[in-house]
């Protein structure tokens, strides 16, 4: 299990905290209903408990997959929380604006970001395909114009914590792209609904950043489900 | 049942969507357990199964009271929503920046609220107690450079928007302070485990806010259960 | 909304006891996020948010379904809560056996559900189609044992009851097969969720038949939803 | 880590299968809102994360201690799982009548428990401590009949077996006395909600003594957390 961090955007990483389970103990749980053990994985020429897991992951039983889990430390902007935090099977334990002031980091994106939204989603909705392409002068105009923005908020918060409005308020003009920071927890089977709704194209590119380190990680510390999993899913 | 909204802070407020249960399907649940009936409330003099709800709101048999509930619309700042998404056991549906232009209205607290930080709350440590008094002319110069902050980021968001910018990435420069709007549903056990800890001195005054017109709603819907719970409660 | 129970297997039954929300509340929830309102069912020729309400399902936009749910009581035998109850989204009050003598009701299969066991189940694993056929003797005589089983254990429980043995001890004997009953809450998306599992062709026939008679009382408080169901489904 | 069974019951057990987490990856969890670190231990002089960790318990803030967890084996009879099972934020993989003849054992009560109500619960509804004290011969006598009851119940479940009669029927007569076997893990907030209510002098003995096998095994592995929990806890 590396520990080591995934960089990802501009300031945020994805890093394994802590991990229980495997691809075993999920043979093992299922195994409970009829009453056997994990017998042993095999061979391509002579396949062992492999055929289950596979057995279970396609026919949905997804109980065996909460069996398995793993804890990370997050850092993202507060919009990528925002959307990470309707997943209600997660535990989650993050910066407070109320206790801490939070350091002066947003998410800044890069040109190519801005100009290439059709590739940057395939949402139409939300990438607004309909609208004229961003042509990369306007794109870095509107990039400075953003900084400022940013710095402005910055002052005003600054200014409300040294003059003794309370941390809770002094939040106020903090914008949606600065950086937080959590540990969130969840079993396998939780995870993988995860990775199905946040590395699907429709999600924001952003999340999906997120969602694809976490396949790699998962992919390290549970390699047979998740080769399962990419072989397409739909139902857990 | 009144639907009509409670205003809250500057632009929001909650108004009562639907509800189901009552305080009588609640000892009808109970009653469950022994196989009986529900027997109709008494009077002072000659209690009825008030009785029976008292004993299990004192002892903390808290599965019959999630056999009743309520839905809910609320506009409130996004950072109440980021507090209040944190009650995992709640169904919501908000309002999505990536989808629809955030409207222009953010929370600009009062000069009361900005002065009077002890009054505003008991939780020392977000309210910086320690720190010196806010004057009533350092608020209303910080509120000036708020309103300004405010501004500018709108006319970066609307900048980006007019460009071609996807909404998604647009939104940017948002603050937490933006409102947005939400439905939010919960059975009446999960609702009271809201109220105990958004009423409680030491949540930030903004929510409590809230949870207090949620209060309000909830006393008017089921009565007896939340006359109990005034009583004093700590554990459901 | 019909309140009358449906009777399944030889002495349980389904009744609806409440509802909240509606197919119309689902697309109202669903608004939220761009902002605007339901507008309203159309026709076959000039179709109106039953378009919405097919794309949300089409698409897995689960969340909406959450916000309509229903409450129900159910009669059924102790191995079909089992099962009922590892749904771990619904609230449930049941009988209890430390608190109450339970009636002397078991489940008595007929001898066609004895003798057809391909017909009752595809379940082959559990079906034991390995295994020959019952002949209609063999399952009269087998039948004729488990009430003599029935009847022994029942006589030994009370013989418990009487003697003073607490009934928390004095139910040993009962056997899985016998009734019990409870009140059991979801909101729509996790009663879907059980009716994908309960429905399906492997499920036990016993359990078949609750989610069968629950699926009648679902099609008719929430008919659009149900009939896009009905349609096929996989994935919330 | 101790991995030793501890027996319980006649025929019973608990196992540690595997955990995660531990008391530092709580205070680390916590520390995320104030973006900070684990400080260390200290000592009685000098007391150092310990006070943040009891600081915690007992001030309710539960997030933190879902960020540690174990996941154990159980074997117990079909009445305890069936309170167990109440507990709907575990996951649970139980041997299946379905699947597998379940083995037959059956819970046998000793006859200082039979005749013990009033120590064996301070339940009065579920003890019937209005009815007469049984005596040790009639205890004697009623075992003797709960052992016939017991072996009649397995010779119609063996007989349908070998009729042919699909395992999902041929259960029937099975007593919910009867053992199953089960995986079941939970977070350490879950656990200890578990133990709070099922180490209550109002739980049924029988699960009593798997609580507090659990709860030695806990003990074990997060020392510091279930020592704060020794003290007296109410609300997590």
């Amino acid at each position: 299990m590396s520990n080591t961090r995934i960089e990802i955007l501009d300031n945020g990483y994805i890093e394994l905290i802590d991990m229980w389970g495997s691809d075993q103990s999920i043979v093992e749980a299922a195994r409970m209903s009829t009453n056997k053990e994990f017998k042993g994985w095999g061979t391509p020429e002579n396949p062992g408990d492999e055929k289950l897991l596979a057995f279970l992951w396609r026919n949905n039983h997804a109980t065996p997959f909460e069996m398995a889990g793993a804890q990370i430390e997050v850092k993202a902007p507060i919009f990528v929380f925002r959307e990470w935090h309707r997943h209600r099977t997660q535990s989650y334990n993050e910066m407070s604006a109320r206790y801490t002031p939070l350091p002066d980091e947003n998410y800044m994106p890069s040109v190519e970001r801005l100009i290439s939204v059709n590739a940057g989603t395939t949402n139409k909705q939300a990438a607004g395909v309909d609208q004229k392409q961003v042509s990369e002068e306007d794109a870095l105009a509107w990039m400075a114009n953003l900084a400022s923005a940013y710095g402005m908020a910055q002052r005003v918060y600054e200014q409300g914590l040294t003059l003794g409005i309370p941390k809770e308020l002094a939040r106020l003009p903090v914008p949606v792209s600065r950086y937080s920071r959590m540990r969130a927890q969840a079993n396998l089977r939780n995870w993988l609904g995860f990775l199905t709704l946040r590395m699907a194209p429709n999600a924001q590119w952003e999340i999906r950043q997120y969602a694809d380190a976490l396949h790699k990680i998962l992919s390290e510390i549970f390699p047979r489900t998740l080769s399962l999993f990419d072989e397409g899913r739909s139902k857990l």
